[in-house]
């Protein structure tokens, strides 16, 4: 089995090694973008599958925009375009010719929906208008890193118009919600939610909201964000209804997504020397069934015992018999290990004498063995749900241990340096945020969600601050 | 009620009218594309659901390639570039710069994963490989129109490879017998199954077999396709293996595929005059409650009764009360027979008294009453399948009546003008089926899957034929 690469002295070639040997996706053959290999894209349609129940209980439907973008349509909102042109793909030739109009390869989708808003959107009777698509998204990226940095990548999009800046600003913290509990529940991943100072913010919204997860390494990393675009985009766009009393205004939109970047935030949260650790509501196969045998009688003794485990258990839980012939015991417990499957079952010819199982956690490393009748579903099911609270536990305390506080430009530079998240005190400058920015290469994560926290003084200028931030390393 | 156009008379208005007041698509703003609407979405996320299904129980993995595909990869198989090339839309400009490179939008994925298969394929031990991916594809096209021909639209693609032709000949018949019975079973579309002749093949492919539906325009329409690809790719792309004797050997590939298409191809084999008619398997909304009032007191008490209906109904059923206030019973009776949900059920002040409700079937018109102890969610599920079966059996019969044979020019002339498909002897040359084209603007669909039939002479040359041929006009 090969060696990872040492998770605390080399974090970046650790993930690499990861994302090698589990076998979750490899660079492909155009520059900047991954291959999702099977292991790797099954947690994408798990993820998809659990979001999208709670995308629609929001009241929110789903449908499907073009890839492309006319030129001319991206242009019309100057902050957007001015954030995201830079970054895009463009073609200029279809069918054998070259086109009379560019035409952009999404880089989120904005500008070709909220044309087709202004045809859909009329009255008020029509608001809130709620949708959401899954598509995937091109930005141009050199520095790749899989998962967490990729030219073309997935996501959902969910956009929103509404009558009052009231609804969009309730729709946002809904959406923002949504994220933070799929974060936790789902991934077991915690988070720290807040919003982006204005410098940090989506290119031409109002203002966005952010859930941040701290990887390891003491970097932060964005686990599903929120946007209130205000009316700028109603505005660039055309789009009106008339309200109850007869009044055209302009509605209020919204958007809001996440991206395959959040496999690549699972990994670094969870993982540890030995691999990936997957929380089991995630995990394309959550128990590992590996019989240990020497005889071809002891083989054929264990491989029935495994299969009536993996009856008795599937398809409740997503169950899998390793019952290579060509690779050891020890080599299967670290390839699963790598592959970060919740529970590996260990079945050799002393269990079964003793009508046992030996279970092996991949949260604690804990081993244990369990009669055979003690081992129903329901049992098994429970085991799984505390391998899922025990991973967030542990993701807590480290997010909790490395959320530090400083008043002091020393004080913070060496709490970043030592791979944490840090408040102090803003005097609302993008210079001071520069500043610290460039002595520490943290950034200002987010800032409270709604009142302005009371504070010191920033300790780059010295002034009264205006808000605590949370600076943080970001990926 | 906006009236739909004739179905008979023209066919193309009823066609694009029917895609309107069902709200199941609309031309979006880049030219050739389209918006998916919500209710034409919901569709192709049950087509997707059930279809990946049927894809995971034939042994296949999902997975993701990249959107975009360097020139050079697309230029190795010769046959391939000069068949989509044309078609493609081109990236040449990324992050503000001229690309060195040009990469092509992909118009289906042979040469960005074959190369990728070469690193993934060494041993016959990693055969089969089995991949699929459900992705957006862009061919250039500007004739469009929505679901049946459009610039880009969605589909998955499965891709195998295998150590021996017959293994690739299986796959490529498993593919298409999963095809056919998803459209039979889900779509409720009967169709024929065949070959193509090597003149209308899978660009690259040794050959190709295809699934072929009948419009009630009398026009020919593919349902999901099968492609044998031999060792073409396998030798451009140079992906090869050693054998049990060590031998090196080039993998023998298959490709296949189904696209949104297939709405517009449910579209125009199950609607008729009044619009859409949904397979209850497939439809987004399977029952619409309908409360028939007058006074307030009424209103109330037709609610609940709906209410009631519902709770006993959802979630086995999809159900839908319309208790929209501003639009008459007989406005949404119109709306929801366009919409195409396969029953309706009204209950008015005589239906309470009466203990029954009334319903009516999208199928067949049929309209009566039944006692509310009666209608358990058990009992209309089963009138759900009678929905169900009796769409199949329509379109069987309309299928059955409309595949003739012709044994001269004359005759075949006729028929296909008359709306068939038709069955007569090809010769197997080109210049015969041109013949045929130029006078009747039908081609060869299909021709028997494996035998070629015995037949007698092509009425275009006059000489014996080789194989019968199936001939009809294509969308």
């Amino acid at each position: 089995m090969p060696r990872l690469a040492d998770q605390k002295n080399d974090f970046p070639q650790w993930y690499l090694d990861v994302i090698q040997h589990a076998d979750l996706a490899e660079h492909a053959d155009v520059k900047g973008c991954i291959v999702f290999k099977p292991y790797g894209y099954a947690m994408w349609e798990a993820i998809q599958q659990d979001l999208n129940r709670r995308i629609k209980a929001l009241g929110v439907q789903n449908c499907y925009f073009p890839l492309f973008i006319p030129e001319s349509f991206l242009n019309k909102e100057k902050d957007h375009v001015k954030g995201f042109a830079p970054e895009c793909a463009v073609v200029t030739h279809g069918g054998g010719k070259e086109l009379a109009e560019k035409l952009y390869v999404r880089p989120t989708s904005e500008t070709i929906m909220y044309p087709t808003f202004a045809k859909w959107i009329h009255s008020h009777r029509d608001l809130p208008l709620k949708i959401n698509q899954w598509a995937n998204i091109v930005r141009w990226e050199m520095r790749t890193r899989p998962f967490l940095r990729t030219l073309e990548f997935l996501w959902q999009e969910g956009h929103t118009a509404h009558a009052t800046k009231d609804e969009a600003d309730a729709m946002v913290n809904d959406a923002l919600k949504m994220y933070a509990d799929f974060d936790r529940e789902f991934l077991a991943l915690p988070v720290l939610r807040g919003r982006k100072p204005d410098h940090e913010k989506f290119a031409g919204a109002l203002y966005t909201l952010t859930t941040e997860a701290l990887a390891r390494d003491g970097k932060a990393i964005q686990a599903g964000t929120s946007h209130n675009l205000g009316q700028g985009f109603s505005e660039a766009y055309d789009v009106k209804f008339l309200d109850a009393a007869g009044m055209a205004q302009r509605p209020w939109i919204t958007s809001w997504g996440l991206s395959t970047r959040i496999i690549g935030t699972v990994i670094v949260v969870h993982g540890d020397a030995k691999g990936l650790r997957l929380p089991p509501s995630l995990a394309p196969v959550q128990i590992v069934i590996i019989p240990i045998y020497k005889t071809d009688a002891e083989k054929t003794a264990m491989l029935s015992a495994c299969k009536s485990l993996e009856q008795s258990w599937s398809p409740a839980l997503r169950v899998k018999i390793d019952d290579r012939d060509d690779k050891s015991p020890g080599f299967k417990f670290n390839e699963w290990e790598v592959k970060g499957v919740p529970l590996r079952v260990e079945i050799g010819p002393k269990d079964v004498e003793k009508k046992q199982i030996t279970v092996v956690r991949r949260d604690t490393g804990g081993k244990s063995a369990i009669p055979v009748a003690s081992a129903s579903a329901a049992a098994v099911q429970t085991l799984l749900h505390d391998i899922q609270a025990t991973l967030y536990a542990q993701a807590k305390q480290y997010l909790d241990d490395h959320t530090r506080e400083a008043s002091s430009m020393d004080e913070l530079a060496l709490l970043i340096e030592e791979g944490n998240m840090v408040w102090t005190s803003w005097d609302g400058t993008v210079a001071s945020a520069n500043a610290v920015k460039e002595k520490t290469k943290a950034t200002i994560r987010l800032l409270p969600e709604t009142d302005r926290m009371a504070c010191g003084k920033d300790p780059v200028s010295g002034k009264q601050g205006i808000t605590m931030a949370l600076y943080g390393k970001a990926y």
